[in-house]
Parts: C-alpha cells; structure tokens; sequence
C-alpha cells in the first residue's frame, strides 16, 4: 500500500495533557481543519477558555466523571472508539453508538517530578499514578493504522504542516508516534517501578518513604544519538545513547563543529579526558591515550598548559584525546596541530579563530561541550556477563583541608599544591595508579597494573625515556601503599612527598620508612580505585 | 494504622492469565474460601473445563465481547470496581452499580515470546500487545490500598498460606504485590518501545521488519541480588543486579557456599576471570587482580593448572579470584589454601571434598556458578557522563584454521597452541595487552599501558623479577603493532614467535622485522581492545 493510499486525516479527537505547550493553538488548528475535539478536566477548560468548541468525555460516555476522574475514560464508547479497526470492525461500532477517535493527544504527568517533592508521601505519589492517560496511549499506538497518538508537543507544528501538504497524517508518521507513545508509557512505569522498588513494604501511606538508593529492579531507558560504524572492536556491533534530560555538560552534550563520526573509543576516552580535566581550577590539559591521562598540566593559559602535557608523553599523546577546561583559542588550536596527530580536541566551547585553525586539519574531531557546573550525582554501571553492577559516580575529592600529615617532615605549601594535582590525576588513571608531578605538570603515570610497585616502576621508565626529571615530584597513590617498599622506591627515584589514602594494616612502617627518607607524606582518607 | 486491621479478605477476583501454571489450583481455593470469580477468554473455558464457578467479564459489563477482544475489559463496571476507594466511592459504586473487584489475577503473554518467532509479522506483533491485561494490573496495583494485584504464578501458595493464617492478605503484601505489577507492566512497555524502536518507520504491517540492533530507546529492566556495603571505593554506594533470566552460567548464577558476601571488587573480577577461564578445553586456572589476569594456566588437571598460574605471579595472586573451569576438587583446594591468601574461588561447581578442605578458611568466599554452554550474544555497557554506550559482547575469537602466517619463519604445531593460549589470554588483559606464553602458561603479562612497547617492557621486567624465563615464548598483542619496534625488543627478549591482528600501516616493516630475527609470525585479523 502506498503511503498516499494510506493517508489519515483525523475527523475527531481527544485531547489530555499534562504538558500544554503549545495546546491551544494545536487545538484551534485542528479546529480549523474540521476536527471535532473532545476532552477532559484541565485540558478541556483551557481549551473553553480560548473559545474551542469541545466536548466533554462524560458527554461522550454518558458516565459521569466520578471518584475524583480515576475512571472517566475507561469506557468502551472511548476504547471502542480507540481500538475499533476501520473496515472491520465498522458495523459492531454503529452497533453500539461508537463513534471513531482517530487522534489522541495524551501526555502522562512526569512521574519522577511528583517524587522529587521531598514532601511526598506515599498516598501522594500513588494517587498521581495515571491510569486513563497511558491506557489511551497504549490504544491509539497500538491502532497507529487507523488512529494518531501525540505524546509530544514538539510534533504539533509539524503534524500540522504534513497535514496541509498531505492532506492528513500518513503512515509512516502514525508508526512513528506509536513508538514515540509506548517510550512514553515504557520510561512512564519504569519510573513508577523504581519508585515502588525503592519504598520498604512497610511505609504507611500518609508518610514520606525512606526511600532506599537501589530498587528491586533497576528501570532505565536511554535515548539513541548515534550508531557507530562499529564497537571497541571492529567485529563488535556499538551504539551511542544519553539520558533524556543530560544534566551536566559533558561527552553527552557535545556539538562537532568538524572531523569525521566519533568512534567508541573516542567517545569513552573523552569521556575520561573530560571528566579528569573538570578536576582543575587553573587553565589546563588532559591528554588521554587507551582511557588513562599519558599527559596532564595546568598552564598560564591553555597553549602552555597543553604544551606542558604534551611534552612529558609526546609518544603516547601521539593520535590521542586532548581535553581542556576553558574555551579553546586558535594559539592553542595552532600549537596542537603543529605539533601532532590528534583524534579529538573537546573543549566547553570553540572560539571562532581555533576552528578557522582546526579546518586545517579537517579529519581531527573538533568538540564542544558546554560549560559545566557542578558535578551531578548519578549512578555508574559495570557490566558483567548476565548482570550490571551499579554504583554511585565517584565524585569523592578532598580540599587541603583534609589532608593528614602522618610525618616528621610537614609538606610545603607548594608540595601540597603538587600533591593534590598528583591526586587528582591519580583518580582518572586506570589502578593500580602512581602519579608523580611537580609544578603543575605530571612527570610519570603508572597505570593499571596487577601490583602496586610496578605502577610505579613504569612510569618511572617511561619518564626516564622521556628524558623527564622526578626528582623532587609529588607521588600520588590512589590506594593505600600496602608495604614500605612503595615508599623505599619512592625515596630512590628522589620523590619529595606522597599523597595516599592510609588505612594499610602496616601505616606505621610505610611511615617510618617516609621518616628515614625524610619524605612529607598525608593521607587523604579517601581511595579512588578504577578499573 | 497495624497490619491486622488492615487485613482484606477479598470477595471478588478478576482472573485473566497468560501463565496458566497452577491457576486452576488457586481459582479453587479462592472458590473455597468464598471468592466469587470473573473471567475471559482461555482462562474463563480452563476455570469452566474444571468446574470451577466463575463468571464472563461480558456478563458484569452487559457489553458484547467486540473487536477480537480488544475493549472486553475497558468498562466502567470493571475499572471502577478495581479503583473505587472502598469507604469513599462506596455512594457513586452503589448508585452505578458497580460490584468492587478487590482481587485482579492477570498476567500478560510476554512479549519477548511474540516477537522470537522469525517470522512475526509487524502486523502480528501489533495484534500481540495487549491494552486491558496491562490496565487492569496497572488499576489494581494503584488501588493496592484496596485491592491485591498478582501478577507471578509463584505467589499464589504463599498467598493462600497468609490468608488462612492471617484471614487474608495484608497491606504490606498487597504492596509488595503492587511493586510486582508495576515492575511486570514496566518490562512489558519497554520490550514494546525496544521492538518498536528497532523497526524503520516505513515497514509494511504484513512483513517482517528489518530491525535494527539498537533501537531509538534503550529500555532495560535488571532485578536486584544484593546490595553492597560500597562500591568500587568506599564512598560509593553499589548495588549488584542481574538480568530476569540468565541465559549463561557466570557471576550472575553464583551460589556462594561459603565466604562473606561478595564485594564490588570481587563481583567485576570474579566475572573477568571467569570469562577468561572459559576460553580453555583444556582444565585450566586464571587469577585475577586489578581487573587483569596476572597468572593463567592449563594443566593435566586442576591442581596443575593452579599451581603453574600461580608460580608466574605469586605476588600479584596474593588476595586474588581464582577460577576454574572443571569441578573444583579437594587436591585443588588444599592446594591454594596451603600456599596463598585468596579473596574468591570460582568453579561451575565444587566437589564435597573442596568444600570442606575449604572451611578451614571460612572467609573465603566459595562460588559454583553452574556449568556453562557456549557464549550468548548480549549487550555490553559502558557508562560515560550523561550516557551509555552499548555494543556487542566480544565474542569473537579465531581458531589455528583462522592464522595467517606472514614470515618466512612457520610456527610449529606446538607454537600454534602457545600463539593461541597466548592470544586468549591477551583478549583479557586490558588494553594496551602483551602476554608472553609457553607451554600453556604465562610467562608475562603486560596490561593497560598507553603505548603499547611499555606494556611489552613491564611483562618482561616482571618476568624477570619473578625468575620467569621468556626465551622461546610465543608473544601476543591483542591489537596491531604499530612499529617494528615492538619486533625488535620481542626478539630482544628471546620470543620465538609472535601472534597480533595485522592492518598497520607498517605491516612490510614489522613482518621484515620478524623475518630479520627468524621469528615466526601470525596475523589474526581480529583485534581485542578492552579497556
């Protein structure tokens, strides 16, 4: 059947909505087009208000609108009306005074705003439980042959444009504002699973529930934003979603201003590049290779501090992800691609001159973000074979203030200035982790070994080949150093202070061998493990 | 208010399943205890065929059965009987007649079922997705202060139980049973918005779609197991969840027999080593630390195999997971108690006499998970900032058949069995992965370096530590070598053949490289990155 062929113009509709954007005017639209309009409640009187002639469902039903409206359209004269399938099911509707609704525009009250009132009980959050709304939903998307669903109001304007170019709405769009409909309906009852998941059995129902962090089952749905050519591997099929309301600005919110589609792997280790170089205050750069920083710096300005980054790890930053936390200029833009190849350079916003610049190079993914506030709290997953982990998103970080000298010797004001840098990297690099760092500038990352002490091992080989002096760095261990050997290494590499959560079984002899080597060492009190 | 006085004995009972397991039995008992039932379709002719009392939905509505039964259920008689506040609505309910409802038993066909038949039409799936099952569950768990919703056949025995003790069920029962129903309609919206989501748009109702793998909404349901006492860190709060039904014997099918409760850790490296060990025919043993295998053996049998992987790393295998893939025998066990400290021990399962050599150590946790079939597809996650990218689960992996040789230098058939144990090892080892192996053990691990000749490095410093001999180990790197360098020092170290993807660039070089030292190589043309 041809599209054509196929073409719907609704002649009678049922408006209820909790988002009325947009409403009266999409109503004295399809007014104007011949559409007759029932409805209820508060919909119904707004659209009084704007003088749209419409009818009330009890009108249509012959039932009153009874127990607070928990039943009004829950009526055969309204799903028959729904459900009816036209051509075969035409003679039972006349039958029985069924009249056809082949447009409904229904959008459910965000359940998740009814539970964010810190004073909602539970008997508050149930009896905003709709139970009419998704059932007309459901009804119309599953007859999206014959009859329209609307659930979002970005569609109106849209709707009615085909409708005046077509003559009505066609097939294609019915199909997809049925998948729309039940995304809605899914995401709906998902919310109301997490929330009923999350409250104990036993709360009375005129109290607040002590809600627990972790329902019975965990109900998600994100929204698809790109298809990648292909996963981690290249035999691996991948997809790209984000949340439906990204709340802070980050890989999910990027705009490509140039270069060519971002692959999985570019999107998880900008991800890592991004979220490490939110840590810093001070104008800096984070260059990730394989999901761990190779090169971290802060700078006067952003042509320093990514030339400092660069400079400590130029084999590893080769082809690698360059995160900066200020808005990238074209000194900076020139600079990097003076100096190397580079997959991804993402930044909260472009200036006009770096992107003139980056045209240069018009394969390299120019990104930007947005500016960020705060970090939100959201929960992190890992996936295993059958099953997810879930966890809070580590947003730990300790101030100065929290920092516990454990030494005879007392850490300057500038070896905490590089011992907190040195952590903050520590916390983005794969554990075990060793950082060392000095002026701002990291001067070895040891990354994701299965021992602590070769963490520090490598980098300390890798700075050495780099030609990169540790003599004097600051050495962060992003959990506790179990032996004094760490400390013993440390010493011989000629680190000058160590920065370590604490709380080894043996604290007093990694102290006494910091002691000997006269080596300022504070705990933080806080592990920030990450695999 | 108290439990008891909340008690309801429930005089009317909507039954309508689609899992008719053990609901003849119940409707009897209900019968018996004085329920007077109402029904439809196949569950009112199976309640009928075992002469159970039970009256026609159409009889309380006076309203045909129309439509194939799509409106059979949408009636005020049935929805306000469901939702009407007993002791507020009891006016209007008299003055409509409408009878309460005040026990709904309805489950709904699953959908998943529907659309696993290839040659489910989309016209098909369409007439599969019910509108009343899901409103009369979703009416009844709304009005759970009312009214009981079962939606699990495996309740009904311990509601009849509750009932006979307590004269009925009770508030915290209808609320559990409540959370139930909203979890079931959850699951079944969300299996429909990733059905329609998946299906282009233009698809012809009387074909079967082209479905995409990943659909415009992701939606997701995973059901609680355990909370944990933290997350990766200490400050993260984590929850382990595991998928409805578990396709594949793994962490997420685990019965502990004994050992405290599972760590975040330990979940997301007992799952690596598990997966990992699996690779081998052979019997076999892995030890994971830090997400990595840091020993992996084959043996003429387990106790072999563990000994060999623990002689390559003793002191990364200090408090690591161990996993087998045979029946964990006593030989075994006393073996690994008698020479380390072990966080979790895994097997498909674990003899009488493993278990009690065992419970000398009764902190350590002891994990059968089942035997296990080939691999199922399924969806990997990995969680970004405002997002999640999904992709196929790395299931690929070559055979001998697969190897391209490309020097000079054939392998042996012994080097093919240490390329292949090598590169299955390197599949598990985070990126960037060298392993050195020899007859079928590892000789060096080098895991998660940014550039990919340090991780060559750290395998051999450890090697050498460790009193490893690498000459003569065949050498795996789980990506491409970009430069002939990582040849070179492979040589350096004595490696007698090489096994990598191929594809750089710099492919002649490498292979020339090879060819110089007289080691034989092989190309995989599969790549595995996991980081």
């Amino acid at each position: 059947m041809s599209q054509t062929a196929s073409v719907i113009a609704p002649k009678r509709a049922l408006i209820s909505v909790s988002d009325k954007t947009g409403i009266v005017d999409f109503a004295k639209a399809l007014s104007q087009r011949g559409v007759s309009l029932i409805s209820t409640g508060g919909t119904f009187r707004l659209l009084r208000e704007h003088n749209i002639e419409v009818t009330e469902v009890s009108a249509v039903t012959q039932f009153p609108e009874m127990m607070d409206g928990r039943v009004k359209t829950l009526h055969p004269l309204i799903h028959g009306g729904i459900l009816g399938r036209r051509g075969v099911d035409d003679a039972i509707m006349q039958e029985h005074g069924i009249d056809g609704i082949d447009l409904v525009i229904v959008n459910l009250y965000p359940f998740a705003q009814t539970i964010a009132n810190p004073e909602c009980t539970l008997a508050d959050a149930i009896e905003n439980i709709d139970i009419g709304g998704p059932t007309m939903v459901r009804s119309a998307a599953k007859n999206h042959k014959d009859v329209a669903i609307v659930v979002n109001s970005d569609r109106y304007s849209s709707l009615i444009e085909q409708w005046d170019q077509e003559g009505g709405l066609n097939a294609e769009t019915r199909f997809s504002l049925a998948r729309e409909a039940f995304e809605h309906t899914a995401a709906y009852d998902g919310m109301i699973a997490n929330y009923l998941g999350s409250v104990p059995a036993t709360t009375s129902a005129d109290s607040v529930p002590e809600k627990s962090e972790f329902p019975s089952t965990y109900n998600s749905q994100f929204v698809l934003k790109d298809v990648m050519r292909y996963g981690e591997n290249p035999h691996q099929k991948a997809a790209f979603y984000v949340e439906r309301q990204v709340a802070e600005a980050g890989i999910s919110t990027i705009t490509t201003l140039q270069g060519k589609a971002l692959s999985y792997n570019n999107i998880a280790d900008t991800d890592a590049a991004l979220e490490c170089v939110k840590s810093f205050a001070e104008p800096a750069c984070v260059i990730v290779k394989h999901a761990n920083p190779c090169g971290v710096a802060t700078g006067a300005n952003l042509t320093e501090a990514y030339q400092r980054a660069f400079s400590v790890d130029p084999t590893s930053a080769f082809g690698g992800i360059i995160a900066f936390n200020r808005e990238l200029d074209a000194d900076t833009a020139e600079t990097i691609i003076g100096k190397q190849f580079v997959e991804v350079i993402i930044a909260p916003s472009i200036s006009k001159g770096a992107a003139e610049v980056a045209a240069q190079k018009p394969n390299v993914r120019l990104l930007a973000c947005g500016e960020w506030d705060s970090s939100v709290p959201a929960h992190d997953f890992k996936r295993v074979n059958g099953g997810l982990l879930v966890q809070d998103r580590d947003l730990g970080m300790i101030t100065a203030d929290d920092l516990k000298i454990v030494t005879k010797a007392k850490p300057t004001d500038a070896q905490i200035d590089d011992l907190l840098f040195a952590w903050k990297v520590a916390k983005f690099v794969k554990s075990n982790a060793i950082v060392y760092a000095k002026n701002g500038i990291t001067t070895g990352i040891g990354a994701g070994q299965m021992s602590r002490v070769y963490s520090a091992v490598i980098a300390g080989i890798k700075a050495r080949d780099e030609g990169i002096d540790i003599v004097g760095s600051a050495m962060a261990s992003e959990a506790f150093l179990p032996f004094r050997d760490g400390l013993d290494q440390a010493a011989e590499m000629g680190v000058s202070c160590v920065i370590q959560p604490g709380g080894s079984m043996r604290d007093d002899e990694v102290i006494a061998a910091a002691d000997e080597h006269g080596i300022a060492m504070v705990f933080t009190g806080m592990r920030h493990f990450r695999h």
